[in-house]
């Protein structure tokens, strides 16, 4: 059973479109010929906050609009980038945000957040920012989760929808799984647009749940939060919602760190881009999948989450 | 007196535009707030071979083949971008290039060149890939300079034409000048345009001989190979022929190494790509002209001449 139906995808898009950036597809000779494959990248670094996050962000709040149900105000919780997201939303659709984060987290994305008016509230752990999250939920404001949510999981399909709809007809479709909103929507999207093409989950070795929920065939918890350079994939497991979805994936491929450093330094030196390292282990498990000789000369369409590196993540990558 | 008229660009727009990238325009809001200015980007990183340099090279070779005297093989002498540009040029138009590149430069790009389909032969110096070209020259290969000559100039000219034809109408343009042939491009297509639009160039205080050349109003040659992160910047003196362009300009403006190198990481973290520092002494410069009072809430537009940055370019701007 699915939670929501592929057409909810092109639903979200129409709600969207005017106020998020329609982002490109990349490419490279060098990669093409690395990977002896044709692989396209899309790039949500050049979506407006620098993520994917921002459409399920707005496709939550706006299908909230449109149901009368967005008084008051919103609240989040992140570690990231869905931060800035809920953050520009809000103030784009004119409501207010309360955010809960981690204080460990880049100072760069914390200072942006609140730079975009939202209230911003500092906890010390992840678990604290959820249950203060949940506490004011309970108080009536308007969760907007990072991903378990259907119209969140609706907005991000709407990269990849981009993609396929723009005449992109690739054999595999890959994305990083953190959460589960990203590859979710884009299972979704795929559904809807060509699914006769394979969807691939990539994520970090050391922070495999995902890669075990869907070998063992139910919802595996991390322990700890995982050691990964992908700070988008620490995640400590999926939901029953995004499970659903991940369950019907082709494969999920594991990467090193440094399979991930590496291939954040050839997709910056070949596209001129700053995809985060998040965003590049599904370039990893792309190169994985492209190198088995049953792939060769295929199409692959790798989808980019983001863009957002601090100063000390770029020198991470470049010593 | 002009060499070229404004018209030219057109022209070589027209010749070679089906083999090129229509290159971006990028801004950020982020930036604006900083420059209290409103400033594009035009980001020729996005260009094959990833810098502005093959319009020109692609220009001056089909100029020679629309006029009948593209024959034998072409040569070039270069430091960079010009060297790779060349080869993929002569590669797509199906004639042999031979580039003498000085040793001492970057592997990374001898490596793509070599790749393109060109002979390299390295030397020690500069001064000797220059000797060595104008022998090749004399034995009667076609010469295809970085910057000395009417049509690479219309063909550089052909990126800020491409934006000002897609209707931005700024109050100033940016350009860094290595040996002028960018920044006099830059200026033909503003005279055909936009002619109301100031065009500033900029270079690196540590290599300011177009500065002290357009102060003094006679050619300035620096004595040694200056010492610049700007290494697109690194021409010891302009051209004749470029100097009657940049005798026109309404200024120079000179940045400090840290400036460069702080102008570089704020460009590559707000427009998640990854410009050369030598791209950035335009950014720098423009920042300059901004924050001056009278220049408040103008627009600018900022020509960014390539993105390409290998790993020991990168450890240094982000040390």
């Amino acid at each position: 059973m699915l939670y929501i139906e592929p057409s909810e995808i092109k639903k979200a898009h129409r709600r969207i479109s005017e106020h998020i950036n329609a982002t490109p597809v990349l490419r490279s000779d060098f990669i093409d010929d690395f990977f002896s494959a044709k692989v396209f990248f899309k790039f949500e670094g050049f979506q407006k906050t620098g993520a994917f996050k921002l459409r399920g962000a707005l496709n939550a709040m706006l299908s909230h609009k449109e149901a009368g149900k967005l008084s008051g105000n919103v609240t989040a919780f992140s570690s990231g980038n869905h931060a800035q997201a809920v953050a520009y939303a809000a103030k784009l659709i004119g409501i207010k945000a309360k955010i809960f984060i981690p204080d460990f987290n880049s100072k760069f994305k914390i200072d942006a957040t609140r730079k975009l008016g939202a209230e911003v509230i500092l906890t010390k752990t992840r678990q604290e920012a959820e249950e203060e999250f949940r506490q004011e939920v309970s108080k009536g404001s308007i969760p907007i989760p990072p991903y378990d949510d259907d119209m969140i999981i609706a907005g991000q399909g709407t990269s990849c929808y981009e993609a396929l709809k723009a005449g992109y007809k690739p054999d595999a479709i890959f994305a990083t799984i953190g959460g589960g909103g990203w590859i979710s929507g884009t299972y979704l999207a795929t559904q809807l647009l060509h699914p006769a093409c394979a969807v691939i989950g990539a994520e970090p070795a050391n922070a495999n749940d995902a890669s075990i929920s869907f070998r063992t065939g139910s919802i595996h918890k991390l322990k700890d939060t995982p050691s990964t350079i992908a700070d988008g994939a620490k995640t400590l497991c999926l939901s029953e919602r995004t499970f659903q979805y991940i369950k019907k994936l082709n494969d999920i491929i594991e990467v090193s760190e440094k399979e991930i450093i590496e291939f954040t330094q050839l997709l910056t030196a070949h596209l001129k881009i700053t995809p985060e390292p998040t965003s590049c282990v599904a370039a990893a498990a792309c190169f994985k999948w492209a190198v088995d000789s049953k792939n060769k000369g295929k199409t692959a369409l790798v989808m980019l989450s983001g863009g957002n590196l601090d100063p000390e993540l770029m020198r991470e990558i470049w010593q």
